[in-house]
């Protein structure tokens, strides 16, 4: 790609961001757009319908303002523990970005540039010029000045590693300290207990009772089977729509009531309805409820923490196959669908997932190989040969080079988290959070794997193949193939990036959505949903931008300023995000952070295997060889992290658990507590429902709450 | 290899073995040898010095039939349950290769001889003719009756895991049932908690005190501090040794002594030099036990096995790399020496030992090249002309392909274990259970790299590198390169097993020692050890036969009968040894079966991997498609073994740990049970000591006994 091609990018994407940034500042001022652009505060009621018609037109910077302002305490009240890691990944890789952007283009970019492999630099025609003057392929083989690429690794390898260590510790800290704060919550007492066996002649629900009070007699609560209640929820959630529409007071489609007296009122009409649909609820419960018909898992809980940690931990069956503790969810993130899995059914389960995910991996080569076309013009007008005209004119051949690429690739990359979401739910995990953890890191090896790999190897899944089974090749194969790449990843990183952020920021989804149904239908005060973030989709973004960076960073350091620029934009807009649009839906803790963490030090060790590729290629043995250690170094870095923090992720210690219920055994709430403990796991589709008589009571009633809102 | 050399072989080993069954059952009548070959007997007193000269002498096969009577119950009370695991492993290669043999012998090598890509057989002269014949490399390419192979490449394979898992079933449930029967011991209930933290002002005793009232109150019971002992060791060694040769009334060397009064009774003399050293050891002892002079490691117990195993398999601290818990050993399995290390230093010693076991594999490539230049004779020609004379000779070239060979290698073999276990020793484990434990797996893959893999490879360090790094290539090197050496692990079985078996039978060495001991000093009744089995050394042996045996089940089915012949001399010979010889030095209840299932499990993808590379180069495309699912289905198959038994071998699980503490609350006993419980784990160089006075006490207490024994 040209220079030009690349200011063309960049010009038209800092337009758009000029653009949308005001754009933006004025449509979230109008009343009508609360919904789309400050959900958060308007359910919140912080933010009043203001009626000033001018104010509302003038564009403004003060939501940038607002949104540098809030410290991470008052972002942790308001998005969790997970926020806070989101947004320590961002300014995490501001720092990171900051100081590697200061050494490349300080001194690697000034080195690159005074090479003398291509041909010299022409001052007065810039815009001919090509990107590769500015990376390392300018250097010649044996050139002396490797060695400052060779330190620039190493020093950026340390600084990385260091802050890594940090930010670990700063989280698992976080993680304990977010732990001693929290009330006494259900899902800190309770374990999920699966594959309960069959003893003949007792329910389920005898056999966890007799289980759990021979073994964990001084410590066992009260527990909750779990029935297969599927076809159940949707009557449930039929009869909800049908109660939220008559208590709108809009007209009920008529079809279902065709057959009753068509001569009521209209209220003593849907009264009737509701009934029925009740009856049918109350019919349906009784059947799932019935003995024999529950799924073969429980809610267990336990008098105390330390309680439910002592059965988590414990193997507690003969056949390890039974008896299968895993901590439980919050009540309002169980995914109930899902309960009715065996064993086996998981592990098969989970075997077909990691197919279906290597052929969805397979399949989206289409894109990439046509993507790859488009960047080789020469190769599109062989195959294409009516299209000479038109590539031939300056402006659609820079458009097409520079622009059409990434977005192509970002489109099709847009459904690819709701995909691996399905995946993940249907792997058998039981709560929401967890899908999203799955699914997100799913998003991040796909992507890594289908957009910088398949990118780089020219998209021929043969050729990747090849390179798989041969190990010893990778390095020089990427240090080939890699640096040829960078004015596409550059191209990459203006556009999709810098738009990623945008689109982000102007949620055009929601906004398109919420005005059409405006246009058609005249908007209700009370129905709009504060929408959870959906970490699976931007962790894995804003991490690959990372990885750009850091495997980028000695080759080609142009890219650098680019990313910091990106990184600045999505501290910015998130910020706003978390404060305006996004409400938590779960509570994880921070356990998205070992992804990032490991998808860094992946980043880490994908750079070291490039650097060692490119020194061989130009011929410095020494520093090929000086540089093997250093991945060596980082992964046993990386097992040390993972041995000193990990553990703080996955469970918590003895310590901490036994100093909690140490402070509850003197708060005077503790027996309502435990009461509500009781009930906390009911499924939400066997608890009584009322919606014929009163109409306000019993779906606002929180343990009916579902986990959408 | 030529037949005649493999019969030259098999003749020379029956002869050998006939002539080592008689000399042994004439020798174990002897009285003066009863140390060698029934020290078992000896020591429980079962076996009476017969002094009737005549019978003595004349050879029987009464042994045999003894050492085939004894039942499973009884091998189990006598061995404990490692004992019968090991024996269990042999009656499972004898199923195996009993099926296997019939597969073999009746069908696959009659398909075999009949082929005709090799030279026809000439039935008059069968010394001449190659090993080859016999093997699959005697049929054409594209020939139909690889299909035979095939199906019995399948049969096989689902053979060796149907009994797989009966066999990981029962010895699981062997495991449990032990558990069930055994007494209350010391190691049940406690746990070992290393890296605890130093906490200023307060010694570790407190520190262990307050935490696990704190955090265990319900359960903790008592704990013992360890201590820097290896000096204070040396000179309790040194005092026992001093006392034994005392109380035996043999003169003591002179030189430490001649510094006291000659005009001493030799009584008092000794008695003086006692009271010096017992001085000394309780000043040493007094020295290491001050506070500050602690290892941050203690032995903590507990009221039950529930609370035990509830501190065990809970995370303890917020920093995880602190109060590390692990399973206590037996009091008298403990390995005292390696206590000191940190959680860093045992990581580092575990790097450093895995690249020692690495510098060792590459050093043995040497007596590996030099077997194979033994068993290529015009290669040893060429290299040493002035043999040429000597190899031209038809006996000494047989003896040299046939014998020499894996004679070579089987001594180089012997140094191996003792290594290995030095360098699981220095691995940071506590006990020599587990230091076995890993030895005997570190043994295992040192056997099946360096004797299969490198023999195979003609052991070319360089060739066997390329290899692993062109994993595409492998199954077709192996199908190139394992049936090359089919006539040479003929030749192994043969030799190599059947003399191992014999000289375990024989136990040259101690025998050796022991006639040299006699020659020099008068023997001592009471003087003699009886020696435990070292698994670390005679599994992995095993084991490589059953490898061997599967992998060329298919391509050479003459190894078949000599390999069954191999495990039926096992069978008689470690029952016999199990019987008369070895006492169980520890119990790991059944710990090694997982290493035997998982080799197994090896054993049979190298197979499928061999068979996928032959059939690639038979041309025979449908049936190597046909076979690739077969490893896949293995693996899933060893995975679901593993998630289905091996949690019962990494710990008791709580159903049966609340079953036995239950059945102890009505033990009159526990109440002195636990009183020594309290002082179980003392450091035995830490317990008073009193030699002088009284001689018969002290050092025959049970808290004395020194793990040896």
């Amino acid at each position: 790609m040209l220079l030009s091609a690349l200011l063309m990018s960049v010009g038209i994407n800092s337009c758009l961001c000029v653009l949308f940034f005001i754009l933006y500042s004025v449509l979230r001022k109008q009343p009508r757009n609360y919904e789309v652009f400050l959900p958060r505060r308007l359910a919140a009621g912080t933010s009043k319908r203001r009626r000033n018609k001018v104010a509302r037109y003038i564009p403004s910077i003060k939501w940038i303002w607002k949104s540098w302002r809030p410290s991470e305490k008052e972002l942790m009240e308001s998005s969790g523990l997970d926020g806070v890691v989101f947004m320590r990944m961002i300014t995490f890789s501001l720092k990171v970005f900051l100081f590697a952007g200061i050494i490349g283009v300080f001194v690697l970019l000034p080195v690159n540039c005074f090479g003398d492999q291509l041909t010299v630099i022409d001052y007065a025609d810039w815009s001919a010029n090509s990107l590769d003057l500015f990376s390392v392929a300018n250097l010649k083989i044996r050139s002396p000045w490797l060695w400052v690429h060779f330190g620039a690794i190493y020093l950026l390898t340390a600084f990385v590693c260091c802050l890594l260590y940090f930010e670990f510790r700063y989280i698992a800290l976080k993680r304990i300290e977010h732990f001693h704060s929290s009330k006494p919550q259900p899902h800190q007492f309770t374990i999920l207990v699966r594959n309960i066996p069959s003893s003949d002649g007792s329910s389920v629900s005898d056999t966890v009772d007799r289980f759990f009070e021979e073994n964990h007699l001084s410590t066992y609560l009260s527990h909750v089977v779990i029935h297969r209640t599927s076809k159940l929820r949707s009557v449930v959630d039929q009869a909800k729509k049908l109660y939220k529409q008559v208590k709108h007071k809009k007209p009920v489609k008529k079809t279902p009531m065709r057959f009753f007296s068509r001569k009521d009122t209209p209220e003593g009409h849907y009264e009737r309805v509701l009934q029925e649909l009740e009856q049918n609820i109350r019919l349906g419960q009784a059947e799932v409820s019935a003995p024999g018909k529950e799924v073969r898992a429980a809610f267990v809980s336990f008098k105390s923490r330390y309680g439910a940690a002592t059965a988590l931990h414990m193997p507690q069956s003969i056949n390890p196959t039974y008896w299968l503790t895993e901590p439980a969810p919050e009540p309002h993130d169980v995914h109930w669908p899902f309960f009715s899995a065996s064993f086996m059914q998981k592990w098969l389960a989970k075997i077909l997932v990691v197919f279906a995910c290597l052929l969805l991996t397979i399949l989206f080569l289409v894109p990439v190989v046509l993507v790859q076309g488009l960047t080789n013009l020469a190769a599109l007008e062989f195959m294409f040969p009516f299209l000479t005209f038109i590539l031939s004119m300056k402006v659609v051949s820079q458009i097409i080079t520079g622009y059409l690429p990434s977005l192509i690739l970002q489109t099709s990359l847009k459904v690819v988290p709701p995909i691996m979401e399905f995946l993940s739910s249907i792997q058998g995990h039981i709560c929401h959070s967890d899908i999203q953890k799955s699914a997100c890191n799913k998003v991040i090896w796909f992507t890594i794997w289908n957009v910088f790999f398949a990118t780089v190897f020219s998209g021929s899944a043969f050729y990747k193949l090849s390179v798989i089974l041969d190990p010893k090749e990778i390095p020089v194969k990427l240090a080939v193939a890699v640096p040829a790449q960078a004015s596409f990843f550059i191209a990459y990183v203006v556009t999709t990036g810098w738009t990623d952020t945008l689109t982000e920021l102007f949620r055009v989804v929601p906004f398109m959505v919420s005005y059409i149904k405006r246009s058609f239908e005249p908007s209700d005060d009370n129905e709009f949903v504060v929408p959870p973030m959906r970490y699976h989709r931007d962790t894995p973004r804003v991490l690959f931008f990372g990885l750009l960076g850091i495997t980028y960073f000695f080759l080609a350091p142009l890219i650098l300023p680019f990313i910091l620029l990106y990184f600045c934009l999505a501290y910015i807009i998130y910020r706003n995000q978390f404060m305006n649009v996004y409400a938590p839906k779960f509570d994880t803790a921070g356990l998205f952070w070992p992804m990032i963490h490991y998808t860094m030090i992946f980043s880490l060790v994908l750079m070291h295997a490039i650097a060692i590729g490119l020194f061989a290629l130009k011929k410095m043995e020494l520093a090929t060889y000086l540089l093997v250690p250093l991945p060596v170094c980082t992964l046993l870095f990386n097992e040390f992290c993972r041995k000193r923090f990990m553990p703080i992720f996955t469970s918590y210690p003895a310590e901490v658990l036994t100093k909690r219920d140490k402070e509850d055994r003197n708060d005077p709430k503790m027996p309502e507590f435990y009461n509500n403990l009781v009930s906390a796991y009911q499924d939400p589709a066997l608890l009584p429902l009322r919606f014929s008589g009163s109409r306000n009571d019993s779906l606002t009633s929180p343990l009916l709450s579902s986990p959408e809102v």
